[in-house]
């Protein structure tokens, strides 16, 4: 049976213990890590690495690399061992790291870590950990079910250790397309011209030399946990649907839209739901992470093709897709980050980007990263390389959040990650604001108007006014721009007249 | 002589007085002006244009899409007869009614306005108003000094003016690459894979029906006034080249340098110089203007070949380089801004990119176009798309403006138009902070040590420790963010301590 996943006999005898594989692990090295949103990644290594690192008592930090976020296996087990970490993580453990400043988190757009990499930006990858299904007879990796930047890794890397999952099914072969964009000044155009047009090879070469141990694992993907749409989410998802309608009514869209890329998450999954029973069809996709409405929506025969880089999947619909994936694999591709993120061919193939605010300002600038200016949420992920190079980008949020205590519509962001430049749509469950061609001053009154909350309009245009008595092109107080987020850190509410809470006045008349 | 300017006799016919041309265009209609930073624009219609609404005392307001910015003949002469204006203008009149509001400013990217154009984001051109070297026998025209939006304003417009320029030497023919992107959807790979190659055509294809009038004119651009190098933009100059020596040494780049992008203006300049007197060789550019220095640089065999959008030369210059183009035609092309700014390319050359920030706050982030968070200076121009791309992003910037009274470093930028998710490298007359691979908080540290003013130092650590208080990737006291900008509003000044300058306080008491 293990012939059919290690194809070269002397490969054999380099399978090993999870313990010894991480006392390879010295301290100070720099690991890369395949995985792509908890997709794919190393399960016992890292564990074990962190065991290791316990029993030893001494001080022992490392780099850690991965595709995006990765399970807690990683990210919660090694948060205390980590030095620098990233491109993006989403662990509430490693958060917490990151926020005290004990782990040097870099926040990096997807598709640019292997240049970093290859233009020496950032430390070189001593030891590539990798998930394989399997190892061919040239020593090739073929990965399992994500594409991240496994070969990057494995081709910075001094020496690469295998966690071969026999969990993985080995149906998943062949669903790879992995293309060496190349280095700069010899890269040639991207022969890439539509989502399913198969450009690189199905495993990355690695040498059987450079292996230098496999663990065998069958262990399966961390499953996600979907948060169920609710009723603001389901609206948000009709009014973009609509919005699109009328795109295609106002002939600025064809019946057949363009590849779309969606963000992860409850609204992304209610938008596609709501394809599903919508009379959009033949849809395509060019995105990072394929959630389970994906393949409902190919189960129902609305997608005619969907590249992706992860599938990321609950727990009931890993069973059905991983034990029929006879059933998916002419519908679909799992790419590297480096080539699903390309800004090449993100503007050459025209997507429609949907990617989630954390906070938007009235000028339409979006934060997609930031809690009140200082606290790391997850990282900017893909959503530069999209919404940068989308033919129309847009984001989506609820209107309030806290029980209306937080308005997602501010003066100004507590945090820039994508400029007024770049935001063409906006969401909310109030509406649609199309800012695409207007000026600050329009895109204020379309978002106040469109998606802001009631409860906070009069505040926002309160703002407004007033900031637009002193002119500008972009008219602000800068001594009132953050005063919404100060209150709230203050009083709990960025509603006007707010007071601290009871319970903490009476801390303060106790001290 | 005209017939070698004017290649099909029918279209003799068409040559109309600058007055006869300016009745054609009609309030509420939007034009696409040749020009890219006052090169090859339109001299004598917009002129006859404004005359004539002047005349008639009648509402009159057009739409002006350009290039980029354009010489005063078209957009002061214009300010007071603009709707809409895009993508990018610097003229000191237009700038004033941008800031009342009276001017709708649409500041963009410049390699998007095209796709805007195309998928309907913004209104379609009616007439274009483009300068030509000549026009060919099948109706194509041959661009003058800069390629810009030009053709694509060309394709969009249902008619052509064309102010046919018999003083833009015939020397220039051949200069020009046009390509065509594309439709999206319908896009090819660029196949573009060095600085010297040819995509594209040496003219617009633009048909002899489509072209409705013809008007003569002798006028050359208007010359660019160069701000001398001082000791700042010098000692910015040496401390970038050194960066780049360390560099080479460090093995991160080759002695043969990526093609170069820089923005225009006097330390664009200076650097330029230092390139003049230093041991580089073979350098190649990729970029929007092509200055004084550039040509400078051929002369001295630095160049091996320069790609750029426009031919942005002083009086003096411009006299050599038109007077003898047959000297630098093998080195140099022009090309549209949707190829000289695309991020396809950019990416794929690997480029090191030079562009001038306002400010940047301790983290990384750069405002590029706004003072004091409300005000428009000129617009983002291509900076936003060769820094995102960039192999090597920087930013230049004296630490301190106004005598000090201002601190190019700040804790919090006023208008976000970079992320520091892409700068890579700030340099001023202090010295180099190289940001790549850097947390936040090591940023910080390195930007005030290396970047900020000695007289700001103290003040930037007393922010930036504060914050560290509170914790959080990205330290911030909200509340403080922008008191240096508050400040400078009130007295006159960032520093602390600094009080409104007497005669204002007279003023007060005065009232």
């Amino acid at each position: 049976m293990l012939s059919s996943r290690i194809r070269h006999a002397s490969l054999l005898e380099k399978i090993v213990t999870k313990e010894t594989a991480a006392s390879w692990i010295k301290d100070g090295m720099t690991i890369g890590f395949s995985g792509f949103t908890s997709s794919g990644d190393a399960k016992e290594i890292p564990v074990a690495i962190a065991e290791r690192a316990r029993a030893a008592g001494k001080p022992f930090k490392i780099n850690v690399y991965t595709g995006a976020s990765v399970a807690p296996t990683i990210d919660s087990v090694l948060a205390d061992y980590m030095n620098i970490r990233l491109p993006f993580q989403s662990d509430k453990d490693l958060r917490k790291s990151i926020n005290k400043g004990n782990v040097n988190y870099i926040d990096q757009h997807l598709s640019e870590t292997g240049d970093a990499l290859l233009t020496g930006a950032i430390p070189s990858v001593d030891i590539a950990v990798v998930e394989a299904l399997a190892i061919t007879e040239d020593g090739s990796i073929i990965p399992t079910t994500s594409g991240g930047n496994t070969h990057n890794y494995i081709k910075n890397a001094k020496e690469v250790i295998v966690e071969l999952n026999l969990a993985q099914p080995l149906s998943l072969e062949g669903v790879h397309d992995i293309y060496e964009i190349g280095a700069f000044g010899e890269r040639k155009p991207i022969p890439l011209q539509a989502v399913d047009d198969r450009v690189g090879r199905t495993s990355i070469p690695t040498g059987l030399d450079k292996i230098k141990g496999i663990v065998i694992t069958e262990q399966l993907d961390d499953p996600k946990t979907l948060v169920e749409p609710d009723e603001e989410t389901n609206t948000i998802a009709r009014h973009l649907l609509n919005f699109l309608r009328d795109e295609i009514k106002a002939g600025r869209l064809s019946e057949k839209l363009p590849p779309l890329q969606s963000g992860v998450g409850s609204v992304a999954n209610a938008v596609f739901h709501g394809f599903l029973h919508s009379e959009f069809h033949d849809l395509e996709l060019y995105s990072e992470v394929l959630q389970d409405s994906v393949f409902d929506l190919i189960d129902a025969g609305k997608i005619r093709f969907a590249s992706g880089g992860a599938l990321t999947l609950s727990k009931e619909k890993m069973d059905v897709v991983l034990n029929h994936f006879e059933n998916y694999r002419d519908k679909m591709m799992l790419r590297p980050q480096d080539m699903s993120n390309n800004p090449e061919i993100i503007r050459r193939l025209g997507l429609i980007t949907i990617n989630t605010a954390i906070e938007v300002d009235i000028y339409g600038n979006v934060n997609s990263t930031h809690i009140m200016g200082n606290k790391m949420m997850n990282g900017i992920g893909g959503s530069g390389d999209f919404t940068r190079n989308a033919r129309l980008s847009i984001f989506v949020t609820k209107s309030i959040a806290k029980n209306g205590d937080i308005s997602s519509i501010v003066p100004f962001i507590s945090h820039v990650d994508h400029t007024e430049h770049d935001v063409m749509v906006v969401v909310t469950e109030q509406g649609v604001a199309d800012l695409r061609g207007l000026t600050p001053r329009q895109r204020a009154i379309k978002l106040i108007e469109n998606c802001a909350h009631p409860s906070y309009r009069e505040q926002l245009y309160a703002y407004f006014n007033e900031a637009s008595q002193r002119g500008g092109q972009t008219p602000h107080i800068l001594e009132k721009a953050f005063a919404w987020h100060v209150r709230f850190n203050q009083t709990g509410s960025m509603r006007e007249g707010s007071t601290p809470p009871l319970v903490e006045k009476e801390k303060v008349n106790v001290n």
